[in-house]
């Protein structure tokens, strides 16, 4: 860390934060410029949060130098992390495609749905049970029944689920049912419900937080990780700016980026990141060629009748050729689906 | 509700959307210009949200008219809302000023962070028991220790109490101990929070989501009201921008708009929203000058020495400095503190 | 056009404006619902900017319904704009790359430069002679000498040259030089220029404004087009968010939005949208994955030596695995480099 | 400067920076932590643009120490600078308003307009002969005829007059009739431009533009004080966000944060950081309660029947009431009106 004096700190203030930084173990590199002094401190990080040296008279400025995470980073772990669910390998050369409706609405449906899924060759079916929703007036899921028309279909078709919990009460029953237990962009810093994910021995799927940055995405990993459970897969679903036309604005350089600094595989939502269908198909190809490890993909029956979101949903048809060009760029890219 | 038909819409897509729209009981005003046609749509838009009128083919464009929330309206309810807790009112003509420390560390610090705040002449005590903190290694707050270090405070100084919750598991205790239950920003679109937060008998102090728009902190609200929980106090504390200087940008132009839009009191947050305590006096002038019902901030007995935050901190002096600077903007607009 | 009218509009008020509106040649559509009274207006919106009917008693909302720009819309012109320059094409089949450095240093560099640029199999050279800075202080480009250097290179090794231009004074000149000319982000709502544009004999590359919405770019595109000059190749270059990661967020989506709303080529200018050279060539893939016309790239013979933004620069070594790896992509979506 | 060298730096790379920064004249602090060897360097900064340390092998990141403006910065230059018109002065006790209209349409306009800013008090009469609209089919001013009338009225109504410049090529007739040349937001780093504003004999209102960081801001206040031109007063508008409701947000934090680290005066428009008129007045209180120098704000006879922008125009009756309440909050912060 590095602290930066005022360029009207005295001596006294200068040597004041010395000492402060000696009490709690550092180790002190003074410079001294003509514009400013600036003091490098060497020691236990985890007790800078309470120095509070910003408040102490002379700093100007605090500038950490190491970034928080530590075991969602690179550094800690140089491979790339896979996981491994049945024989499936999320993180690994083949790409894995987790598609299906947005909200579990009956066996029919889902059904209708699961078939599609398995058709166009992929093996993860997504399905809510237990829905977000900006309004109180909109359809919230199922809850149970909605799990066990799941387990039902996957039953029946070999798939694998994945589905969101919302809060402690619920993870159990949703830790039962699942495969992979999503927790959405709302609640990515529900930091008691990362806990508790902590330890159960089911993977995470962690969608980015709209608003958050990828070092606070991280650290909601990290979180997860340091409670115990090391299958923490990313999850990319656009972020939000000013631009209008799109419900948000998918960040796929997030995908090299984590990449670089993460050993943990990241997946790409481009039906939440765009909201609406017509663009998912050229975002998937993008999110391959970028370097993701999969995609995450809404895909509905009749998408005109869907209860939620079927403004993003894509068709069977749709959903077919985007298998098939994802999978072009996917050997493009040395890789497959 | 206006549909927006494509520049090369058939007659039959035309047809195709009015005849779904009438099956869902709505009625129809039809507009062809030279450009687009377009459908005008009137009846139960709780019905609308399951039509996905988007999917089906010829549709550009869903224009909604009404707002989505209802009971935070101010249409629905022309006069502002008071809320009262005990002899004390939050939306009257008295400004309400929340002040402590970010998070309780000991009886000591809250004992004498209380003094300093009713010297001042505010009547409500902050201070966080449970802390939602972006790292796992950081302070995570006392927990129900701190709540009792609370109540004690409040016997001792007869101040009010405004503390946060982080989970439906601890809801009970903390409103049990608490005057004002707080929602902070990360959990603004905790929905099953929010839902559980209806069914208590104390006023809940809702922080707006760090992005989010005016639109959906009011559809957060309406989960909280429509749960059966009137009583409601906003709270802006800052928005995420691309302005790196200070942590957040205090969007106080929320204030006006939220007074005109809805009936609910508003306070604000100058301490998070900035980050940096220099900007916490100015900025609070601001606010009530804005038309704020009130402001909480961040008051340390010693910031230096502050577990988390102290960087947003004010000194006992800077807070008494900040009460007499408010107390004359107050009175310049009519009101007082 | 629709205007919404306030809940607590009168009779006289609703009256009011259908006859301002009708005044202007407006046709008009009622809707009498029982919450909002809404009026549609179908007539030429060029008059409507002057009619300000937000200020009208009892208007709640405008709702705009046309979109603003024509000539840069796909609805004008079904086919997709291919622009000539000698026998290369941009926006048809082939993928044109513009490699270069990000300022004309000297003879020396420029030579380097266009030797990798040739060898990788590129078409097109960019380098900038006149270079919009933050700093006052900073290397502010060679100006007419760099536009020589640029001429006599294109002879030397027989490449296309993109340059930039910075104002009307210098225009002429730099027309004179180049073979496409550029717009900075920062220049994209310079109307002046943008007029000045529409009435050379140029191609026009225009950036996207790092805080532009695609409505806005494409009105930008309209300047042009209105004045005259039919040659605008759109480059999406990243925007601005709250991530502090990357320089900018580089928006990818706005790709293939761009090809659906308008029949303007699009490239990508990876570069400056990431900052960061590691992130470049996976991002050159996913823009062509995304249905991008071409790339924008910075190649330095030697990036540590660059006068400007050599952290962004490619090495040559760099620079062909880039074109390698995105040949196979553009094959993927059958195009080719 | 501090040099973070990555934790797989070796020895050589840690001596090829030292190196290359000795060459330029540094002097160098190293600190080798467990985790990271950090470089710290001391020297003129002017020279690091070149050198481009992010290229070379081993290093991390860069962390710029000083602040990049110079002349702008409070450190320059410790007291306030009040900028002098005739009698006038900006940056004093005493507030200062710039009210009109939007775009100089006539002379009857005009003068009506003059007649109720110089009523209520204020003493400069802003208003457009030069307008940026983003559509080329919008109204896009009167030009020298506007500038014309603007005189005209200064002679009749003895107020002072501020108007925008758009580019080099009009500058010296604005600066002709202008008292204070306006910089819109969209030029704000119009660099060609800039400069020739530092060599001009007039004040400039330089605002803000509408994704530029505090930072960029004074980065283009340094380009007209580095020109020879040392009277800018900065005016913040509002920024780009995700909030829809308004259209920018205003950011009046940017306020007290330039007070702090910079000499110039500055001042808010609270009409284009609204866009609705109805929030004019309250955040126009807000403003002054913050510290701004003074208001830009537009009236306007008739708002409905401005040729632009008149969804944001005061009536004069609401113009009159702001200056009132704006009056009684400047006392309340020591100043006047």
């Amino acid at each position: 860390m590095i602290v930066v004096m005022s360029h009207k700190a005295t001596e006294d203030e200068i040597r004041g934060v010395i000492e402060k930084l000696e009490e709690n173990g550092f180790k002190i590199h003074l410079s001294k410029g003509v514009e400013r002094t600036i003091i490098g401190a060497i020691g236990d990080k985890t007790r800078l949060g309470c120095m509070n040296l910003e408040t102490l008279p002379g700093v100007e400025d605090i500038v950490p130098i190491l970034k928080p995470y530590k075991l969602a980073s690179r550094e800690m772990k140089e491979e790339g992390t896979v996981i491994r669910i049945g024989d499936l390998e999320i993180g690994g050369d083949t790409l894995q495609v987790m598609a299906g409706p947005c909200a579990v609405e009956s066996r029919e449906q889902l059904f209708a749905a699961a078939e599609v899924v398995k058709k166009a060759g992929a093996r993860i079916l997504r399905g809510g049970a237990f829905k977000p929703r900006t309004s109180p007036y909109s359809f919230q899921g199922l809850g149970e029944e909605g799990l066990k028309l799941l387990a039902e279909t996957r039953e029946k078709y070999g798939l694998f689920i994945v589905t969101e919990v919302m809060d402690n009460a619920t993870l159990p029953i949703v830790a039962e049912y699942a495969d992979i237990v999503q927790i959405g962009t709302r609640n990515m810093q529900n930091f008691q419900l990362l806990k508790e994910l902590g330890r159960i021995d089911r993977p995470v799927l962690l969608k980015r937080g709209m608003s958050a940055t990828i070092e606070e995405w991280l650290m909601a990993a990290e979180y997860i990780l340091a409670s115990g459970n090391p299958n923490v897969i990313l999850c990319e679903r656009g972020i939000r700016s000013f631009e209008t036309y799109t419900r948000n604005t998918l960040d796929l350089s997030a995908v090299p980026i984590v990449k670089n600094v993460s050993h943990l595989p990241v997946i790409v939502d481009p039906s939440h990141g765009l909201g609406k269908w017509k663009y998912v198909i050229p975002m998937s190809r993008a999110a391959v060629a970028a370097g993701a490890d999969g995609l995450l993909v809404e895909v509905h029956p009749n998408p005109s009748e869907a209860l939620c979101d079927g403004a993003q949903s894509l068709t069977p048809g749709n959903f077919e050729i985007m298998m098939n060009e994802v999978g072009r760029i996917a050997e493009a890219v040395g890789r497959r689906v």
